[in-house]
């Protein structure tokens, strides 16, 4: 094998080890029986265990992040709803390494570790500008748009432990959120509430914005007396 | 002064300057002279930077721990808005410590400050559980719960990162936002449902929870023809 082939197979056997059991459990041995070779050989390919698992993370993140690219055709709602699916697809699949990485795992305070999360979530915030088609988001609209990014994220790392709710409903929960969140900030904000009524109205009458638009009104109708 | 004393007046000084620049830029000669010793004596009573880093975040967990203490008197809508202040007093006070240390600061990957920050979130869940008098939370109760401590942190840390948006207005869109998740979370869940209801009807008429569901009952109506 060429030394990048060898190098492409070390990452995918890590990878593969990272989705079965925590990063910080698995040994260079392990990666090297994996891949069935000597665990000097190992090292000359990756100086440590730090560099192969951050090469492990820029792999990851690229997959994460092309997994966001969803056409822009279709009622917005629709549109999360498959990235959302995809999303908790990634999770499902890395489980461990994910949950590791997110609570600040092996590579905890190494620069490039964070540089490649941040790198996750600003691809997150660009599609999603992009798809509410707004040129220049207020920072009201960016808060939101962050802030159900990190919301989104421990969202699933909570659903990895234990797995007590069905994924299929945090996929479309977090949609709904989305929509929630944005109509909370509308109050302080006229663009924000320009962009509810318009997520709301592309919506099909049996897609997920208009079904809580539907729950939220009975919600805050007083009970029937 | 004596050993305790001491500690505690070099902690003190530590958090002063945390506040005002990130830990990882504070040096231990700093923090000497501003408690007006000598560098060695600060060893003396931490053997290292990150002992005294440690013990600083230990004072810090205390005191945040505490503002979360609220009477259980009066409607719920508000005892969130007043801890929401609380909070934010909290991480206006304490901005680059609070920074650096949700971003993996300088004690990234000690086990010691990773309890710490979960021992703050766990505070912040029973706190909030008591308030809604729930004997056992079920699980999408506690998702509800817990990523809602995550979407108030990251609000905060979006929040100082420019301070592009009042303060004030964050406190009441968190409040908020709880309901609004926990509205959106009520679709899969009776008990979820009656603690929405619960939440809502408890509720003065110009409480914060009535002003989002006017809102919320706007944004779901059809715009007027």
């Amino acid at each position: 094998m060429g030394v990048e082939e060898r190098r492409r197979q070390l990452i995918g056997v890590a990878l593969e080890l990272f989705s079965q059991r925590s990063p910080d459990q698995v040994s260079i041995d392990e990666i090297a029986a994996a891949a069935g070779i000597s665990r000097p050989l190992v090292y000359h390919y990756f100086p440590g265990k730090l560099s192969l698992y951050e090469a492990a993370l820029k792999r990851a993140s690229d997959d994460l992040a092309e997994r966001f690219v969803e056409p822009r055709e279709g009622p917005l709602g629709e549109r999360l709803l498959r990235v959302m699916h995809r999303f908790f697809d990634f999770v499902d699949e890395h489980g461990p390494g994910f949950s590791a990485l997110m609570r600040g795992g092996p590579a905890a305070g190494s620069s490039r570790a964070n540089a490649l999360i941040d790198g996750v979530r600003q691809a997150a915030y660009v599609q999603i500008v992009g798809h509410l088609e707004v040129e220049r988001p207020s920072a009201r609209l960016e808060l939101v748009i962050r802030s159900w990014i990190s919301l989104a994220e421990s969202t699933a790392l909570l659903w990895l432990d234990g797995r007590r709710v069905p994924r299929r409903e945090l996929e479309v929960q977090l949609v709904h959120d989305f929509g929630a969140l944005a109509a909370v900030a509308a109050a302080y904000d006229d663009e924000m509430g320009a962009l509810v009524r318009r997520l709301v109205e592309d919506e099909p009458a049996d897609g997920p914005f208009a079904e809580l638009a539907g729950r939220l009104l009975t919600l805050a109708s007083p009970p029937a007396a």
